[in-house]
């Protein structure tokens, strides 16, 4: 597969097949159709067919996928069949209830750093969900990263040192962002961002209830 | 403005132009022009006149469009200036952190409902960043969304309960649906929901990771 020829909606739709194919596992379902997979995605069987092609000539024509198998390879695609490190900056509200959010340590994410400036907080040991971690203080940030080898910084800071973070951490050699602060980071092209904002999904949300009345 | 002829991109562009327009009016500046506004929002000055084309004749050629205006025009059409009364259901940690971004109440959004199937948690007082609200038992779901108007209803709950709620909230009469659970939603088409799902985006980030050698 070269990743070059998968478009970028494509990727997007890979992580919640793999979560359909996973309650197929649970139900001890060998094999799944298109058809049935579309309908546990929510979506339609030619759009399955046609991002699975993407990667490759998976499936049998009349029969279909093996949800076994399908799940290794949509997982080896995605990259989560390693686990993946991830640092987390911002031990507030917000990143404190990321750090006991399952669902990372059960798509293959850990938590290996937690950073923060508040004095009270640093040096003392949280509980992620993927085990204990210490908080290090922000003005060792580069170190802490290097040292505990993560890829992946999640941002969970206030909106107004966000980008100057986020400077940082690209200097350090982090090639991937989940940004979970209310602005929009300029970050090089080679450094992929994800931007996590709830009041943006609260606005859009709100256009439909203005132009549906009730 | 016909709300069908505008784009699902452009409406989900509104609330970042927005942002923009805000941090203008900060820096007191009265006037933007497109490249400006572009700028601002980290994408091209086509783009921009061609999103906000969609809304009417905004704007003065050579001149560029009117802060103040523009803010209370996109407002107007994401139907944020009146505010929007949300319920929060599951307030658990991740409940617990949405209660207090203060995202909501600076973009018009006030939880004026939160709901939790724990006795120990039904029944006390919680401070929203929009002031404090009690939390009531699952059991009168339906009782407390109409007797407090909520339009908006905010899941944070655990994954195999998500549904069936989503069902109670949309028979009682709900249109707008924020998900924070890790579940695809099946609901009528006159229901708008939006989904947020972290461990999605940190499969999108492995897979650029993946992709992309350091």
């Amino acid at each position: 597969m070269e990743r070059a020829n998968v478009p970028h909606t494509t990727i997007q739709r890979l992580p919640g097949y793999l979560r359909c194919l996973l309650e197929a596992e649970d139900q001890r379902m060998p094999v799944v159709s298109s058809v049935q997979l579309a309908e546990m995605c929510g979506t339609n069987a030619a759009q399955v067919r046609k991002d699975l092609s993407y990667l490759g000539e998976l499936g049998t024509r009349g029969i279909g996928y093996d949800v076994e198998a399908l799940i290794s390879y949509i997982s080896s695609v995605l990259g989560i069949t390693e686990r993946r490190k991830a640092a987390l900056i911002g031990y507030g509200r917000f990143g404190g209830a990321l750090l006991g959010y399952s669902g990372f340590p059960e798509r293959g994410f850990e938590i290996v750093a937690v950073i923060d400036a508040d004095p009270e907080k640093v040096g003392t040991e949280v509980d992620a969900a993927s085990g204990p971690v210490a908080v290090s203080d922000v003005s060792e940030l580069e170190d802490v990263l290097r040292r505990t080898g993560a890829e992946i910084a999640i941002l969970a800071t206030p909106a107004r040192v966000t980008q100057e973070l986020a400077d940082r951490i690209v200097a350090s050699g982090v090639k991937a962002i989940l940004n979970l602060a209310p602005v929009r980071l300029t970050v090089p092209d080679d450094i992929a961002v994800r931007q996590v904002c709830l009041s943006t999904d609260l606005q859009v949300l709100s256009f439909h209830l203005a132009h549906n009345p009730l």
